[in-house]
């Protein structure tokens, strides 16, 4: 596993209560991918949670690199980009951790709660971004 | 100048009642940088005032492309990314139209109404982004 690189506290404590960013990969012709998706701060590693045959794993799987923009929902909109070393985690049972963690996260008591095996049966896998450099940090609030 | 890809109704509506987004640009050694920022949709272009230092400004110089993801701030969070061909406008009476616009769209009555040269000697420039693919559009609301 790569080393991550420790986050400020400020940045730290605003990616952890944030729960939508964009992601940012490239695509094999050295274009730029981009979505909005729903991910955690776990164990100091950004992690989001999708299905294997979405491109942003397939740029992961074959770049092995990520850039993820978190925000804040209102003015004057805080912001902070976190780029580092990401891969493509199919492990059933980190899969299934995180994605029942985003779920709950997401959906609260309402969430459903499948087993691993259901969920890497569903074509789900795990994107896990190592934090290598932090920039670009703005209106953050205090902590 | 590029022809422009014209946007589905629907992601014109959105881009267009939206005030936000990431930006995502190609650095020279071919990582991404990524951003949150202000912008309008102007003449079917996304536009962006910026200072010309700035890295995103000398990467759309450099590559002549940019990638832009607008995005809600509510559950279920739509969003839509639109990518295509970026120029760095300079020309006085643009980068005065443009700066003004986006002063008046974020701070209302209260945003200043500086001449177009006090603009320019601010070394503010515009980013102007010329839709060529819109894709990703998620939850957006129906116009």
């Amino acid at each position: 596993m790569t080393a991550v690189q420790q986050l400020p506290a400020d940045v730290e404590e605003f990616v952890s209560s944030s729960t939508t960013c964009a992601v940012a990969t490239t695509r094999s012709d050295g274009t730029i991918r981009h979505s909005i998706t729903y991910f955690l701060l776990d164990q100091e590693r950004i992690v989001v949670s999708t299905l294997a045959t979405r491109g942003k794993a397939r740029d992961i799987e074959r770049s092995g690199k990520a850039s993820v923009c978190v925000f804040g929902h209102a003015a004057p909109f805080p912001s902070v980009t976190i780029e580092g070393s990401a891969r493509v985690v199919t492990d059933p049972a980190e899969v299934g951790r995180v994605t029942r963690a985003l779920g709950r996260r997401t959906l609260g008591d309402k969430a459903p709660s499948p087993s691993d095996e259901q969920i890497v049966a569903a074509g789900r896998v795990v994107l896990e971004i190592t934090p290598e450099r932090c920039y670009g940090a703005s209106y953050l609030p205090t902590p």
